[in-house]
């Protein structure tokens, strides 16, 4: 089942046939059901997930009880707390599976382990990791300066996959508004002008 | 000039002397004044900059004209807009000098020159990013779930060095807030409970 992890990885490096197998020893196979977690706040994050098969989210819960949702994950996306995984220090996220979901996992020593046995995925990581902080850095940028329809008006231009499969009081938390704000964009957004 | 940034290297990867000459002709020494620009918004950002001596900030203005800080950077910080240098598009971001400021610079070219001539700097990269990408993911899990207070005093614990260089209308910014807010929070935690 890692197709779709090895797909991922050639779009940035080659891998040989011996690094397939070699990689194939440091990911564990795991199933969540829908509404199981992968990671509970409190908890420290033991595992980085590549996602194979359907869509997780992690979130954090402020003293208020409000959850807020800092990122969702579908097929062929990474998810995890990397500030717990590679500090070792208890998380304040929880990831749980918004759909029965296939995962592969990797703990911190097969991570470590990986990066000298197959020292190229230093390079995939490096790309990986950037484009995660280009995503966050304009996601914080749009949260500073947007408007919340501008910002939802953004999330539909560039992730309407996930719009399609995710209920919308999570949408509304995701960009930090309340579902009855979000309702009324979309209303406004439906009317002709 | 490259002291601080061969020592913020190798406190992530060894150098040999022979790397460490290689790694200086990758870049380029440059001086700013206080108030100078590395990049304006609408420009292409050329470059990668390590802050050896001074302090920069990067910023986007809303189109109500309001600006919104995204980054401070100190000595042995490193600064840029990442999606731009990578992929060539216009810069949504200014990059200032808040102070006169030595800055080691890396294009485009050079920098991927770099990761094949010593490839130990993919390393390097992964982890310096890998830091980046949690710090900026904090900011926003914070910018999402904590009162302007908390926030406030999570970056006296955590910045404390730049709050001491920086204007009070430029935290604001940076926390998202108006500095009328920004005044209220400094005036109540002043006061003796």
């Amino acid at each position: 089942m890692h197709e779709v992890l090895f797909k991922n990885i050639k779009t940035k490096v080659d891998l040989t046939e011996a690094e397939e197998q070699q990689l194939r020893n440091f990911f564990i196979p795991k199933r969540l059901r829908k509404k199981q977690y992968l990671l509970q706040d409190g908890d420290v994050c033991l595992y980085t997930a590549f996602v194979e098969k359907g869509l997780l989210r992690s979130y954090t819960i402020d003293e208020k009880g409000n959850e807020h949702i800092i990122q969702f994950a579908l097929e062929d996306w990474w998810i995890s707390d990397m500030f717990s995984f590679l500090t070792g220090e208890p998380s304040a996220y929880s990831i749980e599976a918004l759909e029965d979901s296939e995962l592969l996992l990797i703990n911190r020593k097969a991570y470590d382990e990986m990066l000298i046995i197959v020292p190229k995925m230093e390079r995939y990581l490096r790309i990986l990791v950037q484009n995660s902080l280009i995503a966050t850095q304009r996601r914080l940028s749009s949260k500073l300066s947007l408007s919340a329809e501008e910002n939802y008006k953004n999330l539909i231009a560039a992730c309407n996959n996930i719009i399609q499969r995710v209920p919308q009081h999570m949408i509304a938390s995701f960009l930090g508004i309340t579902p009855e704000t979000l309702s009324r964009i979309r209303k406004q957004m439906a009317t002709p002008k």
